[in-house]
C-alpha cells in the first residue's frame, strides 16, 4: 500500500492549495513553488498574493459571535464529530505526509495525534467545563462581615480571532492543538501554516470546510506568506506562534501587537535535555531505556521536533556505553524514500532545511567531535541530491561546562550532542545552561535521584519526563505533548503556554472578577451564592424534574433532637466506637470535652430529613463534596438543614438516551437549636431531565450513573 | 495632629532618600530635586548614579536561594509579622503621605491598604498553600490505562528576581501589591518606584529593611533612574510595570526582554467606565449610590487613580438629573493643603502633572463641554501656582457613539466624562469603546439588567462591580482593587494580571508537567497517587503522630458483609426511608435494579472498620473531600476499605500552642467481594503532631479543630 502511494505521488498533478478566507476559497495561479523533501520534484504552488487580511479578520471577529452562543459542551460535540469524520479520511493526509519526507510513523503522530487531540478537547470539556457560555472560576470571595458582598472570577471568550502561525514540521498536529482549545473557548481560528507543508494542513482545512461540522467562520486558512496579517489585529485577538526562537522575537514586537496589547504566545524549539541518573549502570533496563529514547528523538521526523532531545546528558563514566549502544542503534536506522516499508527515517522538510542543519553542525565542530555518523549511508530510494537527506549524528563535546555551542545552537535534524557529567548538580547546571526548554527527561529507577533532578530543573522546563521500568510500557515519551499537560517552556522555549488540558482552553478567555451581592453575583454565573435569596416552593425540590428545577430552590426541613440512643445505635450499626461518640471518660479529656454525635450520623440523619422517600425524578445522590463538620453536636442537641440547589450540571445525551438525565449540585448546610451552623457541603444528585420522562428506562437511567 | 504634621513637614529637612542595592544603602549628595505637591518647597534629592543594577541583579538571584528555602508557610509568617512591624510605624509614612498632595484619607488606601495587602496575602498562603516549597497543582492525570504512567502540574519559584517599577499615585501600596505575591512565591523583589513619591516607598522600604523579618535580598530600592537595569534581566527573572500605556508599550519591546523571554506585565490606566442602569430612576437609592460612587472616584486621590471613573455612562434622560446630583455633591469638596482637617481634596502629585491634565482637558474640549468645574476654587491652604491643585471637572460628551476623544485621551486627574445612552446595547458599545478596562461598574438594583451589563462588559475588563441596595453598605468601591481579586485588564489596560488571590503567586512560579510513574510522583510531590505503592505497617497508621505519618502508610481493613438488616437499621435510625433502600417493588423499577445500601452506611461502616476507637494522635475527622459512589452495594455484598495517607497538611503553628497539631488527608477506596471499585473519597483529620504530647492539653486541639 505505502509502495502504490509512492507511484501515485510520483505522478500526481502540481497542488494548488488554496487560501480560505471570509467564506471563499482563494488561490492564484502563480506563485512559490514547492518541491516534495524525497526527490525533489514540484509538488505545490503557492500565493496569498490577494488576500485581504484586515476583511479575514473582521468576517473572523463578526462570525465569532455564533461560536459563543454555543455552549462549551455544544462545541465539544462540533469537535468530536469533526475528530471522528477527519479519522475516516486519514489515509488522505498520510499520502500527502510522504511528500513531506517523513515516514508513515512520523505521519501519525501528526496526523492522528492531531486528530486524537480534537477528541481528547472534546472529551475534556464535556468532563470538566459546565454547558454554559462562560466558566465561574474558584470559590466565591466574602468581601465584608456580613456577606452582602461578594465576588468571583468569571472566564468568557476573548470576542476576536485567534491568529495561529504554524510550523513546517508538524501540518496537522500543529493546526489541531491550537485550534481545539480555542474552538471549545468559542474563539474562531485563523490558521497560517508555514508554507513548505501547507498544502497538507489545506487538505485537512478542506475536509473540515466541507464536513460543515462547524460554525462557518470558525476556521480560516492563509496559505503563502501572511502579508500585512498583524498589521490588523485589534486587543480582543491573539497570536499563537510555533516556530524558531529568532522569529518569535521579531513578531512579538511588531508595533502593532504592542500598540493593542495583542496577547502574543510563542512555543520555540529549544535544546532539550535527557539526563542519564548516576544510579544507571549497563545492566539495568533503564540503560536501554534511555539509549532507545534518545535513539528515537533524533530519528523521529528526522529529529524536526522541537521537543527533540538535543542533548544528551550522561554520567562520565556511562558514556563510551552509551556511545557504542546508540551506535548499535542507530545503526539500524534505514535511510530513503518514507514511502517503502524498508525506511525508518525519511527526509528532511527541504534541502534548505538539511543546508541549515549541516551549517549548525559545522558550527557546532569547534566544541564537539562527531562520534556517530557524519557519513553518508546508502539511501533505499530518494535522492541524495534533490532530496533532503542527513544521517543520524551524534556528537560528544569533551568539557560541556564551559561549552556554548551545543547549548545555543540547535541543528534543527537528526542531531544530538552528548554531555559528560560527574554530579547530579552538575547535571542540572547543564540542563539548565540551555535557558530553557519545552521538556527534559530524566531517566532513572532510583526515586530519590528523579526527585533531586526533577526539583533541580523544574524552574527550567515546561514537563518533565521520568523514564523507568516502571512507566516505560504505557510511557508516551519525551518527545511527546500530550493535550492534558503543558506544552510550552521558559525562556528560550518563548516562554509560552498551550495545551495543559482545560488551561489551554482559559488562554483564549478573558477572566474578570465580578463583585456583587450574592443574589445578584448567583443570578450572573448560574450558581447560588451562600448568603443570597433562596425560593421556597410547596412543591418540595426533589419532585421537580431537572428542567424545572431552579437554581436557589430550597428547602428547610424539620428538626430533630440529637440522643444518646442515635449515638449508641450509630456506633452499634456502624461499628464505629470512636471514643469521642461513646467513650464517657476519653471523650471528657478530648477535644468536644464531652460524648459527641459520629459526623456521619449527622449527614444520615439531614438526609433522613431531606429525603423525598418515593419513587421521583431524583434518581439517587452519587456523590459528596467540601463536608466540612464546624461544630461538634451533642446529646439533646437538635438539628435542621437548609438545602438549596447549587448548580445545575446538564449531562452531555447519547442519541440512544432514552431517559435522560442531568447532575443537580445542592448545597446543604445542618445548624443547631442556636442557628450554629454544625456542618456544610454540597451534594450531587442525579435526576431525569424532563417531567414526562419521570417513567422512562430504568436501565437508562442506570448507565447515566454509572458515567456519572 | 494633622495640622501639627503640616507645621513640620514645612520646617523639615531635605530628604535624601536612598538606594538599597547588594545589601547597601546607596545615596548621592547630588541629583534630582524634588518638591512638594502643595506649596512646591524642595522636599528631597534623588539620584541612583553608581548604583551596579547588573550587581544588584545578581546579588538578588544569589539570595533568592534563602528564600525558595523557606516554605510557603515560613514566608506567609514572615509577611505577617512584616505587616505587623509596618503598621504600627504607620504614622511616620500619613506624614510624608501629605507632601504628595494626598489627603489622610488618600493614604489610607495607600498606606494601610498596602500593609493590608501583606495580611491578606499572608493568611490566603497559610490557608491555600501547603506548608512546601512547591505547589502541586490540578489532578493527577492518567495517562495510560494500566495506570503505570501518570503526570501532575507543579509550580515552582522562578529563580530571578521580580523587578517591579511602580507608578507615582500609591508609593506604598503599589510596592506591598507586587511584593507580597512575589515574596510568597519565593521570589525577591528589586522595587523602583517613581521618582515623585519615591521618598515616601523609602520610608517603608527603609523599616522593612531594618526590621530584619525577610532575609536579606528579598527587597531591593532603586530610588531615581532605572538606568541600564533592563539591560540585565534575563530568563528567570521577571518585570512587572505599572504606568502609562505608552511607558508600557516602549518597556515591553526592550530588546534584552525579548532576547531572553523575560515576562513583562503591565497595568495601565485605562478609561474606565461606570454605567448607570436604564431602570434607575432618581428617587431609587441606586442613583444617589451613583452620584457618590462618581464624585469619588473623581476626588479621591485628586482622580490619580489607574482605575478610576473616567466614563459616567448614563441614559439620556437622567442627564441632567445626574449632572445636578453631581455637581451639588462635588460642591462640597473642599480642595487645599492635605494636612487640614477642612480639606476633602489635596493637590496633583505636581504642577506637571496638573499641566498635563490640562492639556488633556483642552483637547477633550473639541468633543465635550464642561458641565462641572472648569474654574477654581478658594484654596483652604496651599499654593494655587507652586501648588498642583486642580478642581474637580465634569465634562459632558453628546455624541459618544461618535466622539473618539473621550474614550482615547486620560485626563489622570479629577476628571470624568458624561456620556449619555439610549439602549443597553449602546451602553455595552460605549464601555466597550475604552478598549479595555482595568474595572467597570453597572449600579443598578435588576438583575436581569446586571446580568446583561455584566456579560456584555466581561471580554473587555479584569473586575466589575454591581453596585446597588443590597451590597452598598459593605462595598469597597469602583476604585479599589482587593487581593482576593484580579487586578489588571486587557488591551489598553495593559493585558497584565495582577493580584488575584493565590493566582498573583502563581504568576512568579514556573508551571512544570511531570509525567512518571505512581510512586515516584508521589516521592517528587509528596502526595500518594493511587496506583502508587503503599506501606503497610504493624502500626495502626491512626496510633502514629503527624510527624510518624508518611505519604503511602496504608491500612487494609477486615471485610464486613452488608446484611438487609444493615439497610433497616440504618433506614429506621437516620429516618432516610428512600425506596432504593426500603421499597422493593420501587428499587425493582429504578436505577439500581434492586435494594441497595445507603451511600451513608458505606462510609460510616468503613470508618467502623478503620477506626482505631481509644484516645490517641487521631483527634477528630473533621472533613470529606471527592465522593463518589462508584458502584451499589446489594444485599449480602461483602465490602473492605483500603486508606492511605494522601496528604500531610502542616498546620500554622501559634506561640500558645500547647498541643500542636497538623491536618492529615487520607485516600480511602471501599471495594466489594470482587475487588469491584464501590466508593472512593478523601477524609481530612485533625492528627497531633508529635507522640510526646498526645497527652497535651484538650483545650489546645479543640481550638485547631475550629480554625480547621
Amino acid at each position: 500500500m505505502t509502495t502504490q502511494t509512492q507511484s501515485q505521488t510520483q505522478s500526481s498533478p502540481i497542488l494548488r492549495p488554496a487560501s480560505y478566507i471570509s467564506g471563499q476559497w482563494h488561490a492564484n495561479a502563480e506563485g512559490q513553488t514547492l518541491v516534495d523533501a524525497v526527490y525533489g520534484r514540484p509538488v505545490a504552488v503557492i500565493s496569498s498574493e490577494g488576500v485581504d487580511f484586515a476583511g479575514a479578520l473582521a468576517y473572523g471577529r463578526a462570525k465569532g459571535a455564533a461560536l459563543r452562543k454555543m455552549t462549551f459542551h455544544t462545541r465539544a460535540r462540533a469537535l468530536k464529530a469533526l475528530g471522528l469524520y477527519l479519522m475516516e479520511r486519514k489515509e488522505e493526509y498520510y499520502a500527502l505526509n510522504l511528500l513531506t519526507g517523513a515516514t508513515r510513523r512520523d505521519g501519525g503522530v501528526d496526523i492522528e495525534g492531531g486528530i486524537g487531540t480534537l477528541l481528547s478537547y472534546s472529551s475534556m470539556a464535556r468532563r470538566e467545563l459546565p454547558d454554559e457560555r462562560f466558566l465561574p472560576e474558584g470559590k466565591v470571595e466574602q468581601l465584608g462581615r456580613g456577606g452582602t458582598f461578594v465576588g468571583r472570577h468569571l472566564l468568557v471568550p476573548r470576542e476576536g480571532v485567534a491568529v495561529q502561525i504554524n510550523a513546517f514540521n508538524f501540518p496537522v498536529w500543529g493546526m489541531l492543538e491550537k485550534l481545539a482549545p480555542a474552538f471549545i473557548a468559542g474563539m474562531p481560528s485563523l490558521v497560517k501554516p508555514a508554507p513548505q507543508t501547507a498544502y497538507l494542513t489545506e487538505r485537512v482545512v478542506r475536509d473540515i470546510i466541507e464536513s460543515g461540522l462547524l460554525p462557518e467562520g470558525s476556521v480560516q486558512l492563509v496559505i503563502g506568506e501572511p502579508g500585512d496579517l498583524l498589521d490588523h489585529v485589534r486587543e480582543q485577538d491573539m497570536v499563537a506562534f510555533t516556530g524558531s526562537a529568532a522569529t518569535a522575537a521579531k513578531l512579538k514586537v511588531h508595533p502593532n501587537l504592542i500598540a493593542h496589547s495583542v496577547p502574543f504566545n510563542a512555543e520555540a524549539d529549544s535544546l532539550n535535555a535527557s539526563v542519564l541518573g548516576l544510579t544507571v549502570t549497563p545492566d539495568s533496563p533503564e540503560f536501554m531505556l534511555y539509549v532507545r529514547e534518545v535513539a528515537r528523538e533524533i530519528t523521529g521526523k528526522a529529529g524536526q521536533k522541537c521537543t527533540a532531545i538535543r542533548r544528551a546528558i550522561v554520567p562520565s563514566g556511562m558514556v563510551e556505553a552509551v556511545t557504542e549502544a546508540l551506535r548499535k542503534e542507530l545503526g539500524k536506522v534505514t535511510l530513503g524514500d518514507p514511502a517503502r516499508d524498508d525506511v525508518r527515517m525519511g527526509a528532511l522538510v527541504s534541502v534548505e532545511q538539511r543546508d541549515r542543519v549541516r551549517q549548525t553542525l559545522e558550527e557546532l565542530g569547534r566544541e564537539t567531535r562527531v562520534v556517530i555518523g557524519g557519513t553518508e549511508s546508502e539511501l533505499l530510494g530518494g535522492d541524495r541530491e534533490k532530496g533532503a537527506f542527513l544521517d543520524p549524528t551524534v556528537l560528544l563535546c569533551d568539557s560541556p561546562l564551559t561549552a556554548t555551542g551545543p547549548h545555543e545552537l540547535e541543528a534543527f535534524g537528526p542531531v544530538a550532542t552528548l554531555l559528560p557529567y560527574d554530579s547530579l548538580d552538575d547535571a542540572i547546571t547543564l540542563a539548565r545552561m540551555g535557558r530553557g526548554s519545552l521538556v527534559g527527561s530524566v531517566i532513572t529507577h532510583d526515586r530519590a535521584e528523579a526527585t533531586e533532578l526533577v526539583l533541580g530543573l523544574a524552574s527550567t522546563h515546561g514537563r518533565l519526563l521520568v523514564l523507568n521500568r516502571e512507566d516505560a510500557k504505557e510511557s508516551t515519551g519525551h518527545g511527546s505533548p500530550l493535550p492534558q499537560l503543558l506544552h510550552g517552556g521558559p525562556g528560550r522555549a518563548g516562554g509560552g503556554a498551550e495545551l495543559g488540558g482545560i488551561a489551554g482552553v482559559k488562554h483564549h478567555m478573558n477572566k474578570v472578577a465580578v463583585q456583587a451581592d450574592p443574589t445578584t453575583l448567583a443570578a450572573i454565573t448560574h450558581e447560588f451564592v451562600p448568603g443570597g435569596r433562596v425560593r421556597e416552593d410547596v412543591v418540595h425540590p426533589f419532585r421537580k424534574s431537572f428542567d424545572e428545577i431552579q437554581v436557589g430552590d430550597s428547602l428547610l426541613t424539620h428538626r430533630r433532637t440529637v440522643t444518646e440512643a442515635d449515638i449508641v445505635n450509630f456506633a452499634g450499626l456502624t461499628g464505629d466506637h470512636f471514643y469521642a461518640h461513646v467513650d464517657e471518660i476519653g471523650a471528657k479529656e478530648g477535644i468536644f470535652g464531652k460524648r459527641v454525635a459520629h459526623g456521619y450520623f449527622l449527614i444520615s440523619a439531614a438526609a433522613g430529613m431531606f429525603v423525598s422517600p418515593a419513587p421521583g425524578p431524583v434518581l439517587a445522590n452519587y456523590g459528596l463534596e467540601n463536608l466540612r463538620f464546624v461544630e461538634p453536636v451533642g446529646i439533646g442537641d437538635t438539628i435542621r438543614t437548609r438545602l438549596t440547589c447549587k448548580r445545575k450540571i446538564r449531562k452531555d445525551l447519547r442519541p440512544d438516551d432514552k431517559q435522560p438525565t442531568g447532575v443537580v449540585e445542592w448545597h446543604s448546610e445542618i445548624t443547631n437549636q442556636t442557628g450554629e451552623l454544625v456542618a456544610t457541603y454540597d451534594i450531587l444528585t442525579l435526576v431525569v431531565r424532563a417531567r414526562d420522562e419521570f417513567d422512562g428506562s430504568a436501565q437508562n437511567g442506570r448507565e447515566a450513573a454509572a458515567q456519572a
